[in-house]
């Protein structure tokens, strides 16, 4: 029996419908091979900074760190020790990474059909040049072409950034960071457009964990010894304008709900005093945290950062994870999200003002036709960020279009983003993108609703234009 | 380089599949000459009462009074003041009636796929006849060429209406309007069929501005000194026998909320009395509009006017736009809405009564297949609106069948409704619901859930026969 | 004129484009065969314990009992006697069947493109072999030949069961059922695989109508008095052992909302004492029932019952039917439900425990995308149940897996539940899922998201598999 193979298409997520699909192949030939413009991620930084960094294993590149991929094994009952995920009191797992690759690989039916499978295929067969469909029968052999792959030069993190066509990737970083990693980027005179990005959740969510160290490293790096509220906001200060001089063009923010409003300078003072002392209610919290957008709006309008906000995530649900293994292993779920209430504070002092752009990132669809649309298609400094996380997804784009564009249009929107934390998966991930976009696009041409010339001008916007004129890069 | 003309295919918004198309065409060619029935919508009854009556220049007719088309070109940040929207202060805006039509057409791009971009495509093609496609380029020809045609007798509202062969039109009319354009159109001896519709927000909604005004022109309207409640009962009562001798059939009510809920005659006339000496609460507010949705319900029965209710924006959201411009300037934003427990109370009551017909419509679609289409498939007295406002579009159309036909079946729903303000974009508006509806209807017959008999009667009751009925004209 | 007849495409609920529909064609054919598993359903047992157990006239077995059928026609003022649902206070309703076929006939277009419509069709055409399409002028005709069919061996329902391939077929039973239709089909010697499902709500929900007495027959079931929360917890243990013994693999728990939290053994202990002394309020109600959740899943875990939830409906919202014709008749609406909070208490003590089996089913798509499929693609525990009652529909199907795949993939699903108390109609709604799901396949093969090879075992596993494993049957 012959091994089966990956059957990647080149019409893969276009329509059937043969008229529309030549119209999507057409629109998509178009825009295929424009530079990766990639506003918002988490590629960890020393990838790019240190020229001979080495990927590891295949289980060290793509399971191990990758939540996307274990929570659905752990879903079906692999432990994630199986699958070599560290635990946080050192105890034992599994390190044998041809093990892991095999438990992996026993269940990559569990992915059939989902955005991981895709990203997964066209990353093995497009990146590494792996032929065969990965089973258990397979698995073996492709760990060993990959590892193959990864001890050469041309799978160095650079080399494929260069690979990738990408013109700009942005990194997301605390506010406290030295950006050490930036710097020597920037020193090495390598060409790549590495940016940092602006991300103060530790010292503004005053329930973040251990927020008592947070603020003294905010002090360390800032050189302001925050005793008071005024200080922390000139120490935030002090580090935007210390962000953006190494490049940054985004702020960054995240919150389980979109709530904005503006407390009085003695207010905001007491809050952070209790939350000094240790004794910030939930009241406090959220009542600072939605002071701290209106802030961050004010100084976004000020210094000309782009400010995103990213609302929805119920972080650590599963206790017995989050003490096992830590953060981010794949048990956040979304929660309903409101914003025309939520955002009136904030978009009533700012949204007027062409100076800042607001980017807002959802989790409940359920908003983006009833609220975000509406918002974005009024006021001037709302934009509409790309489907995000769970909604990055074939159906979650073209979900996204259908419900945002006809009160929004196109040009409320700001392209895509990857948010990866995989560095290998971008290409695949922006091919999606824009293929569904071409398809999107083709199925308003194929019904009369544009003509092929603006569809054209569309799908590059979509591609490439809209996230670098948003995120001013 | 020629210029490029608008693309209008006769089969623009069916499915591009042969087959489906093929049934969508036949079903369209079979109801597209019916007459226009337009029993909601915001027309202002003057155009009609004078037979002379002009409607000034291009952007007199088709930008300034708009809101659908400044809100999103001040999305993008170009000032209303610049597409010469009146300023409340009266301010200075731009008068040059051909520089605000060249701003509007350098940002046509905007509206690409947008309902607004179909709409305004299909009213400067069919309506004007222009066959140029707007750009920046044809923008001043394109002017030229509408002002040729308005400055003609076959462009006064009389003479479209009957090009648009409207077989009748509601307007929507304050409880104290004296309906003098009514009067005089009825007087005048021409035989369109124009009729209110009572619409007592402004006296219903005790936190309106300028209430306590809005009550002493019911009273004057009405020849009754509404010092109670009781009073104001009688006053509302009477205004509606009013209405109806003019033609009317319907009312209509709007609310940020579906709250119902009676109030025992005691507290009413507490309520009612606060709010007579400026001093109803915010809990006065919702209890009281609650209570005269019953109230309404009650004299709907008795009287016989369909009873319509508008749920769910939050008006003026931007408080920068509604102090310089006032209100119905593109600010209004939807909010969640809830139905299954809201109009418990009232469908408790009055649901089972078939001389009601409660038409309810919404901003919040997650509520259309989880809550209305269940309340509209066993209530007699309810029926379903059609998709309204961001979601009378293609797309809002097409998820509206999808959401609510399984459950409330196309009986429980009462056709379209154009609900414009723009008197020219009506026949758009309509061909773009029939369009949608034949090309849903076709995917029934090609995957064989319904035959085409049924199909074809299924095609002229949305069309036609479901609002004329629904409506009691 | 010839009568017109049912047209039932072998390529029924498939996509018109002809590449989708050969594929979704060929994987139907390939599963279409497979024997029914019907884990949750309200087929009373009865019908299947007596060997000449015989259905009535054609309105005893498809108008008088199925609220699907006479919800619809009262929604549009059709009056529920003229149908012969019975009265509560025993008053005169429509005992002509013949009659109330005719009015059934008379409002069958009400029914087009709906679910029911469709299941109907197959239902005639399919068990009981009626060419003629239902019309006010078949309906006597078609009558006749159903009644001729309901009066021979082959339409027993045993018969029926076997014709229509049922491999295992649940019953929904209050906790004291003694099972004596069980018992009896049991004894009978007949082979079809019936059992029982352990529905405990009646004493689980304090404030069910005559709880009392509830707990008097679970007392006698059981044979343990009752004056305790301890007793209580005891017996309901003492009647999951039975169930299990009398096959049951199963529990079903239905309420409001999905709130679930755990009561200290002497909070417990009082609320189920007030409630013994009729004195529970509302806030016990609801503390007592996500109490039991919790006690739910502990005792699954123990015993080895998989455990149902469904959440979401608003039971008897229409006063008027409730209390002229009691409950479960067509008036029962969905409200917004919420899990991601709700589920946190039991899915964080028990949701890693793999010896669980939870499945949710909900009334709320906006939670499928949002926070099920996120839930079930993280616990082991849990798995997402089929769409229910209103979405158990071919649009309802459709957004199931366009919102719920990408993220929990096909395997934490399990596969169809018909949910039926309409006997006949189990293979239509059967039918309409492997249909329904072929083609979605269908759609994720054409677009080249899955190859043909794992398409193939995608859909047995929806068609079979999944619920035959999901429910250890």
């Amino acid at each position: 029996m012959s091994t089966p193979q990956w059957k990647l298409s080149p019409d893969r997520l276009f329509d059937p419908d043969p008229a529309q699909r030549r119209v999507a192949r057409t629109l998509y030939e178009s825009i295929r091979d424009l530079p990766l413009i990639c506003p918002h991620g988490h590629v960890d930084p020393r990838l790019l900074a240190d020229p001979e960094y080495g990927f590891g294993t295949p289980a060290d590149l793509l399971i191990i760190p990758d939540h996307y991929i274990f929570r659905m094994l752990y879903s079906q009952g692999v432990p994630m020790e199986a699958l070599g995920v560290p635990r946080v009191d050192g105890g034992p797992v599994e390190t044998d990474h041809r093990r892991i690759w095999q438990t992996f690989a026993d269940h990559f039916h569990l992915f059939r059909g989902t955005p991981t499978g895709v990203w997964l295929a066209a990353e093995l067969a497009e990146v590494f040049g792996v032929g065969a469909k990965l089973t258990s029968a397979t698995a073996q052999d492709i760990y060993d072409e990959i590892a193959a792959k990864l001890a050469t030069p041309a799978f160095r993190p650079r080399a494929l950034f260069e690979r990738f066509h990408i013109e700009t990737l942005c990194t997301t970083d605390a506010a406290s960071d030295p950006l050490a990693h930036h710097q020597a980027l920037r020193a090495s005179g390598w060409k790549g457009d590495v940016r940092p990005t602006f991300r103060p959740d530790a010292v503004v969510n005053l329930d973040t964990p251990g927020w008592g160290q947070e603020i003294e490293r905010l002090s360390a790096a800032s050189g302001i010894d925050i005793t008071s509220y005024s200080a922390f906001i000139r120490a935030v200060e002090q580090r935007r304008a210390f962000f953006k001089q190494m490049g940054a063009t985004a702020t960054d923010h995240a919150a389980l709900s979109a709530y904005t409003a503006e407390l009085s300078p003695a207010e905001a003072e007491a809050v952070f005093k209790r939350a000094l002392q240790g004794e910030a209610s939930a009241e406090d919290v959220q009542r600072f945290t939605g002071h701290m957008m209106m802030e961050m709006a004010r100084m976004s309008i000020e210094d000309g950062l782009v400010m995103q906000f990213h609302v929805g995530a119920f972080r650590g649900h599963n206790s017995f994870v989050a003490s096992r293994f830590g953060k981010d292993k794949g048990a956040d779920i979304p929660v309903a999200s409101e914003f025309t209430c939520n955002l009136h504070p904030l978009l009533n002092r700012y949204g007027n003002d062409t100076r800042l752009t607001l980017i807002v990132f959802c989790l409940d669809e359920a908003t983006y036709a009833r609220e975000l649309a509406p918002l974005a298609g009024h006021y001037p400094a709302m934009r509409l960020g790309p489907p995000w996380w769970f909604f990055d997804s074939i159906n979650g784009m073209v979900r996204y279009r259908d419900l945002v564009h006809e009160t929004a249009g196109l040009y409320n929107t700001v392209g895509f983003n990857d948010d990866t934390r995989a560095f290998p998966s971008i290409p695949a991930r922006h091919d999606v993108w824009r293929r569904v976009e071409c398809n999107w696009l083709a199925g308003l041409v194929v019904r009369g609703l544009i003509d092929e010339e603006d569809s054209v001008e569309m799908a590059s916007a979509s591609a490439y234009g809209l996230a670098k004129t948003a995120y001013r890069l």
